[in-house]
């Protein structure tokens, strides 16, 4: 009903309460509850005697009424969860996979307690990003492939950022997505698999957009804000990115894997590139020689090894 | 307790229920209901005015008190929950690991009602089999090595069915146990990864021991008791399997990943064998060259081509 409303009202002009009532056939009362409820969501809303209410603007508030209305896609964000605030959108999502949520259902909050990143390393999730998480059952993509759902999703975020904004973001192996070498973006992709089955995957996405930032990580990483100089607009933002996701992961499931590197291999720019690897207890230096079949790193190292580098963290070393 | 009171019944003789009383500091009503809950239990204990209990056999039953006693293992098996009915082993292990279960915790069941093998497949879980899973977290082994942990799992079945019944069992690639090519025992490794660091696995593992066959199964199936010609003690078993599962384990731990995968290609005598690989829509016919480092078939095809083996159905075709 909310939805059908939110129609109505969208339409130049005023609306009468008599009308809306009418047409969603409810009674005035019902019509008043809800449109405090709108006004009670960020919703401006004006309201003239004999005239009937105006809607003035919305919220930038990634509600399902904002996000999934005309996206228009195949099967990301049919179905959107939308928190105020959540531990974490990946915990979450796997809790709705476990009572049979539909494949493309996503969870966005304004705000996590505990996020995380990579290799269990917090996430700071303060209000004013872009916190989500997509569910998916690739069942036909062999788990050796797996980094290609990553893949997508830092190339759906690239690609919506472009668009959005006009910045030219660079994906960083294997799961940033960088604006001016400042870390924008990170990717947690989560899989429930058997040998040679993905039973299904969770891609977390954690974009830096109008939120502040930690002081700590002000010289590695950046907001969305900091770089256009001024407040972008996040369900346009999580819109755009759905709709490109969902038209990678199409080509993904039509086996097309090469599309998916080559656009990945374009927008990271890593090939050729002199990188330090950096684990635990190894650091090795190198030339990229490419990205495999599987999206490891091919490195010709200093030494005049080729090794394949499976995990990590990178540095470009110029 | 019930541990102790165990091992005191278990030295030869009687002994009074006042001494028992004594040594676990317990009333002689404590130690009688202790004694009866064994008895129902299936422990055959005789008492004897003046004399006291006397443990006459202990039941095959995966008790915890039975499998974990004397197991001497580092990882596997400290913990063992057995049930005498069960949806799933993996499914129940899979509850025990959000609860926070240890490393090596081991559920196993008498019967499964729900349990399922490769690709959702049904798994016949009748009583007088062994259906249990091993919960591991294999943290530092990247997920393209996971079908190093499927190895390890059915090299600890092949060397302990071998030990206990003298049979010669033949791995099959990629996760069964034949004897005289009839399958004894499936293994379905369940994993919970990001890209690049595993958080757990469950290895379920179910054998057909004692139990009865579906009849459309009797052809490519088999039960240790068809093969040996008598029961074959499941507790022993299980408690061997886990020994070796343990031993195994260690070596990947170690990275010794080659030491697995030579033992592996050598109890599955696949090298150079013609086989078949079938899949929902392919069918290659080819001799394999080799089992790559991630565990994968590298197949010379009757056309001339080299081609790698992810999943499917193989076939020896004689």
């Amino acid at each position: 009903m909310r939805e059908k409303l939110l129609e109505l009202l969208n339409k130049n002009g005023f609306v009468s309460g008599e009308k809306i009532a009418e047409q969603l056939g409810v009674s005035r009362t019902a019509v008043w509850k809800q449109i405090n409820t709108l006004k009670e969501m960020g919703y401006k809303i004006t309201s003239v005697k004999n005239k009937g209410y105006h809607l003035e603007s919305r919220p930038d508030i990634p509600y399902p009424e904002e996000v999934c209305s005309k996206l228009n896609t195949k099967i990301i964000g049919k179905n959107l969860y939308y928190f105020k605030t959540l531990p974490s959108t990946n915990l979450y999502a796997k809790e709705l996979i476990n009572k049979g949520a539909e494949e493309g259902t996503v969870v966005v909050t304004d705000t996590q307690t505990k996020g995380k990143g990579r290799k269990n390393r917090e996430w700071f999730s303060p209000p004013g990003g872009l916190w989500f998480s997509v569910i998916l059952y690739p069942t036909m993509i062999p788990p050796n492939q797996s980094m290609s759902l990553t893949m997508v999703a830092s190339i759906a975020v690239t690609e919506a950022i472009k668009k959005v904004t006009g910045l030219k973001p660079k994906i960083k192996w294997p799961n940033d997505v960088l604006i001016n070498n400042k870390k924008v973006c990170g990717i947690l992709t989560e899989l429930d698999a058997e040998l040679d089955k993905i039973n299904h995957a969770i891609i977390g996405i954690g974009i830096n957009v109008n939120n502040e930032l930690k002081k700590d990580l002000k010289e590695k990483a950046t907001t969305l804000r900091n770089e256009v100089g001024t407040k972008v607009p996040r369900v346009k933002l999580l819109k755009t990115i759905l709709k490109h996701l969902d038209e990678n992961y199409a080509e993904l499931l039509k086996g097309k894997n090469d599309v998916v590197r080559k656009k990945w291999i374009q927008y990271s720019k890593i090939v050729g590139k002199k990188i330090t690897v950096k684990d635990e207890n190894t650091v090795i230096k190198g030339v990229v020689e490419k990205v495999d079949e599987e999206g490891y790193l091919i490195l010709q190292t200093n030494e005049g090894k080729k090794t394949r580098i499976l995990s990590g963290d990178i540095e470009y070393t110029t």
